[in-house]
């Protein structure tokens, strides 16, 4: 098999599969590069530190969860081979990796299940996964139905690869006491204090089976064998050869034997998950691990779901969008709301505004984070550029970098949870800062951060940048202490205005009527200092960097109009009459596309380093000139603000995938969620155009249901009152609509008639104004609204 | 294709290749996981921060060379798919991702170039990989042969999957005028001080071809298509769709059309590398991409290899060895010495005997490095824990770990290149502190840093250990501030033992010599030290912990003797005779293994808090009681130190695979270099002991060279001498070696005769010592050596 040649200059293997990982290495004075007998590679080479010009398929450290990930055989996935033993005939169900096309397949995304059904070679396959509340469990069942009308005799092998756990330690084997795979790892480490935090990590994966199965492999290599993903050796094999992994890759993947009668069906359950030890293991078996389990963890988690359910049910001449509005947009905005996107810091704007949206579905629970990120106000009145959530939690990656706009959030959120709750009482809550110990009371600490906005200005009175705004990478426009944001000072204007409103609305007190005067004050400063410098003659600009360049305006090839500040200037009023009909139309003929607004456009080509990393990106994709849902939606929320109702309902409907077929196509995305982006750069790259990120985290969806209950509903809380003022597209006659409101249920119809301004009345009987008053909780009231036509 | 139900509450997809990203997501207050309509998944759960129990297939971000790595289908690698186009019959040299069965195959690794021969379908299939010198690019041809006696044609594809590169921005074409394709990305940051350190990256990928080829894919997913990498649809197709990628994963996959007569070749040539921009790719292309340029290359890169030969040829009984010693072995010790494994921060330890090896192959570069590396001594006389190499470079990782034994490698290195040089005059030579700007001889700073570690113990006079000592992950004996070092003590009095014999051979000055006698009693203290607190009865402890607890001791249960106190306790005289041969008997019994001695034995089961993270590791890996060859390597030399030349040989030729096939097989590794370690835990787990960790980057080669040299063949310089004490393993009756030495040449015989002691003639002419003085510079020697049977 080796055969040294004579001169002994080259060594030599005669086959690839009798020491598969068999390499020669070369290097070089500035590379290296190890390539195996079987092809694969693994080159660096110094500039000046290792770098590498091959890439592995995809970023697999920890990281963020990323846009538009990419997949490939064997990145993680649940995955069931199904093997007619008669004949040899060999699937996969859902798809991966055999890929075999099947005679139907469905593929069913529920609120709190995901599904599949497939049909092949006389044998459905019926999959479903679903979660427990609070416990990190995946909840698998299988079901395989005989509909060949005659009997078969099938393998059934579950694959659930675990992957390459760690390079410090990791091992599997099957044990039957556990009743499954089980495999473990050490998660690494260089410092000793980290010791101290992994020391209680959940360092085991299990795969158990509710029925024990013939046989097993755990061992990756040995599952997989010469065949490939697409056709295992393990299974081409009569029976798998219980293989066991030390230090090497495991994998869980058992076979079954299973021998139907014609119409029989067989029920298999698995469950899925980490663990500390094997007392986990057979504590979440024990709990888990029965259809019994199974039917009340289902049970349970419809429950937790549905509680999400939001205040809101549409029902319009588009079906598609009163579903998504009814079942998929609440439970999204839910997600964010109750779990904060599964982190320990997130970013204050993103902590404010997923709570936001929490008031329309529970209110207290926007109360309570209101509260939590205001403890960790700083002295200066500034906020945090993140909010920790648990003890020991740190500030990380852009976190740990200066943003100037987290003060602004606060009271665009609370003006919405005031609105829909009439807690005014909030503001007179003390919040104990989590460093200084000093308690203020809400309205003291709001005011505050609004003074810290003011304050945050240079001499022509524009809002200095730092290293970002809302815009993360727009990371070197004022990194020398300089540079300005055309965002953040209209989004100060209206951050100051809104906190005027709910101090005059708060009223009572003399002292909050003297801050009411001084935020209005505030804000038509900044409006004024922003016209000043930053009207562009038909909108606005987006910044002013260090070295005095005003960006974001006609003159600019790349990143000519940026969406934000047209929006803002809207809502904080520093755009005029005449300058919001221009900055209108410049939106229209520069961002509009068929996927929804760009946030600018033209995407930027190169670096441009006086902006930052956000002229980076690549153009199209998140932030540089995607449709990114986020900026799209305060416009269209700007929209709404000023009546602008048609434009408003368009951009409204095409954040969401549908419901012509292409429409989905190119998405590539079902409507089950809005992704933080859309593909932008629809004039340079139409054929990427419209594809979506697939990335749910979004601060978008909060508003979006705001659009929607506040903008084209019309039902708005406004003191003690509803007010009614729906803003329909043209094209529809009418719609009704069920609003939760103060613990009230209103059911709403909304009709175009012959009349010139709104008429609403209140079962049965016309009100003066176009304001439900009165309301009692508990209580239910029919609307009907007439509307002109 | 899309139909909502009904009611409302479910999404459902009746395709899984229209959408493929098509996901849905679940989550709960522990958890997410988001599924696609294929079967792939990506779960995260938090503990506290996010954590995954289901693992990509490796560890992909930038990470420093992984042991053991595993590959996977999509894992980088250069492939060359081959289809019929009469029978549409397809393979893949060299093996991967088609995976056929093929007639003949030949992976045939060279000293300076790698290559493959197959032969399938009749057709022969020639590549070759080689890197010019100083410049980062691969340089591949291939040949394609038809042996069919028929004329064929076919289609010729090169798939060099470019792989995921960076999130933040990536896309890639081909590009007719620079002749291949081209792969852009920007490589991520989040903070401003990084752009300024990344903005000149290479962060171009291209491959070139010297023919133009009819056709291509560079976006992944289009060039795989549904048939899976075994069998991508884009070469099912009759022609390749020229995709481009746009923050789509890039690939360089290029379509020929061949037609072959009968017993025609055809050669293609490619080139692959990394690049700034197009400019740099084009000089790439004009420098590289030709028949006589790729010659011209191979030849310069075949000299400056051959630059790296060393000084030994040996013709011994065993072939394999010889080839091993005369080819592998140098070229693995000049890779270490040359470009000091491709790092801008060597740890200290690894610089020094690195570049200790080099004193062997060139050593300008040994002084260079060793006078480097004391310009970067602290003012305490402590070394750092890294050198850096350039401006710029910083200590990262493991460097950033106080380490207590980097000291110890100067005299160990020192001592190798004096007895190759007798450069005596590099102990006046002056070294400008890096950061003190204060200049010091090279005697004086390294008395300065032997007196470092004279205080650097503990009341009993033992070395402390900090947070590791040569062993890394011993992270937590000393962590505390009290933990003491039982090698690190038994190193120092051979540390201060052999800066003593320095001392005094470099004579002449009375501080020299009162030097010698200071380190001299220091020494003894040190073992006087050693042998009260450390020996255990049969041989010597690891350490004493934080608390006290003495571990690598007979009553440990796991981790109960350690290689490394035996060998540095022979090597530092803190071992009697009688203490020596009770250490070689135990060594003998508890660590020997058939593939070398293990570092130590019971490898540790679970973590050992008081020892730190070498206990977590994976038992029989890395350090974790595996036969990790640099700890043997420094046990074999300690034995030739005492004549134990059989125990001796029998390790060293361990250390090499084979030459029976069993053991090839189960090392999985090529005698191409020396790996860091293969598998231990011998006892624990023989299905996986002695596999190889395919890793050659490892501060062994340098002493495996060294016993070879003045160990096995004894054949070491000293002062003006070359001493000659051959250690021939009993089976062999003589050995023929031809010696550099002082760029004079050496033809030594050794054979056994009947003489009691060793005879030494140096041309024809008997020798009173066996040692040849006078030795000039271009002189040619033949030495006749006789020893006893």
């Amino acid at each position: 098999m080796l055969r040294p040649t004579h001169n002994g200059d080259r060594y030599e293997l005669t086959s690839p599969t009798a020491m598969p990982r068999a390499a020669g290495f070369l290097w070089n004075q500035k590379m290296m590069i190890q390539v195996t007998c079987r092809g694969y590679a693994t080159a660096q080479f110094m500039q000046p530190e290792p770098a590498k010009y091959a890439y592995a398929p995809n970023l697999e450290a920890k990281t963020f969860m990323q846009p538009e990930q990419n997949y490939y055989a064997h990145h993680p996935g649940r995955f069931f081979y199904i093997k007619d033993e008669e004949s040899g005939e060999l699937f996969s169900a859902p798809y991966e990796p055999v890929r075999a096309p099947v005679d139907s397949y469905t593929f069913s995304v529920g609120k709190s299940d995901i599904a599949w059904t497939i049909e092949h070679l006389g044998l459905r396959i019926e999959l479903n996964l679903s979660l427990p509340t609070a416990d990190v469990v995946e909840l698998w069942s299988l079901r395989v139905t005989n509909l060949s009308g005659r009997a078969r005799k099938l393998s059934v092998y579950p694959y659930f690869p675990i992957g390459y756990m760690s390079w410090m330690n990791q091992s599997g084997e099957y044990r039957a006491d556990l009743g499954g795979v089980v495999a473990s790892c050490v998660t690494p480490y260089q410092k000793v204090t980290d010791y101290f935090k992994q020391k209680d990590f959940k360092d085991k994966t299990y795969f158990l089976c509710e029925e024990a199965p013939l046989a097993w492999e755990v061992q990756q290599m040995a599952f997989e064998g010469e065949g490939g993903l697409h056709a295992p050796s393990s299974i081409s094999a009569e029976q798998m050869g219980n293989s066991d992994a030390r230090y090497e890759t495991p994998t869980a993947a058992v076979q079954y034997r299973l021998a139907l009668a014609a119409d029989e069906s067989h029920d298999y359950r698995f469950i899925f998950g980490p663990a500390f030890d094997d007392a986990e293991i057979k504590a979440v078996r024990a709990k888990y691990l029965s259809a019994a389990a199974f039917a009340a963890a289902k049970a349970d988690y419809a429950g937790y779901i549905a509680g999400g359910r939001g205040c809101l049910q549409i029902n319009t001449p588009d079906q598609e969008l009163d579903n998504f509005v009814n079942n998929w947009l609440p439970r999204q905005v839910f997600y964010h709301g109750d779990v904060n996107r599964l982190s320990t810091d997130p970013q204050t704007r993103n902590y404010l505004q997923d709570n936001m949206g929490m008031s329309f579905i529970k209110p207290s629970v926007m109360r309570a984070a209101f509260l939590h990120a205001l403890s960790q106000q700083e002295a200066s009145g500034a906020m945090p550029d993140g909010i920790l959530l648990i003890e020991g939690a740190e500030l990380k990656y852009i976190n740990q970098v200066p943003h100037t706009d987290h003060c602004v959030w606060l009271p665009v959120a609370l003006k919405v949870y005031l609105d829909e709750t009439n807690d005014y009482d909030i503001l007179n809550e003390d919040v104990v800062g989590h460093e200084s110990g000093i308690a203020l009371t809400v309205s003291e600490r709001v005011s505050s951060a609004m003074d810290w906005l003011l304050q945050a200005r240079d001499h022509r009175g524009l809002s200095y940048i730092a290293q970002g705004d809302w815009c993360d990478p727009m990371n070197m426009v004022g990194y020398k202490g300089r540079g300005v944001s055309g965002w953040l000072t209209v989004a100060t204007a209206y951050a100051l205005n809104l906190w005027a409103d709910i101090c005059e609305k708060a009223g009572a007190s003399a002292s909050l009527a003297e801050s009411a005067k001084h935020f209005r004050a505030g804000a038509s400063a900044v409006n004024k200092a922003a016209n000043a410098h930053l009207w562009d003659g038909e909108w606005f600009a987006r910044g002013i960097t260090d070295d005095n360049v005003t960006f974001g305006i006609s003159k600019d090839v790349e990143g000519r109009i940026w969406l934000n500040p047209q929006a803002w200037s809207i809502l904080g009023g520093a755009a005029g009459e005449a300058q919001r009909a221009s900055m209108l139309t410049q939106v229209d003929q520069q961002l509009s596309t068929p996927y929804g607004v760009q946030m600018f456009a033209p995407p930027f080509s190169a670096m441009r380093d006086d902006v930052g990393r956000v002229t980076q990106k690549h153009p199209g994709s998140a932030e540089n000139g995607a449709v990114y849902n986020h900026a799209a939606i305060f416009y269209i929320y700007s929209l709404y603000t000023i009546g602008e109702s048609e434009r408003a309902y368009q951009l409204l409907r095409q954040m969401i995938p549908g419901p012509d077929e292409a429409d989905y196509l190119q998405r590539g995305q079902l409507p089950v969620f809005i992704p933080n982006y859309y593909r932008g750069a629809y004039k340079e790259y139409p054929r990427t155009a419209g594809r979506s990120s697939q990335l749910f985290n979004t601060g978008t969806v909060s508003w979006v249901y705001r659009c929607f209950i506040e903008g084209l509903c019309g039902l708005m809380g406004d003191g003690d009152a509803l007010l009614v003022k729906p803003q329909l597209p043209k094209h529809w006659d009418g719609i009704k609509v069920v609003r939760e409101f103060r613990h009230a249920t209103f059911n709403v119809s909304i009709q175009r008639a012959d009349v010139a301004e709104i008429q609403v009345s209140c079962d049965g009987k016309r009100l003066t104004d176009a304001r439900v008053t009165g309301i009692v909780a508990g209580g239910a009231y029919a609307l009907d609204v007439l509307i002109p036509r």
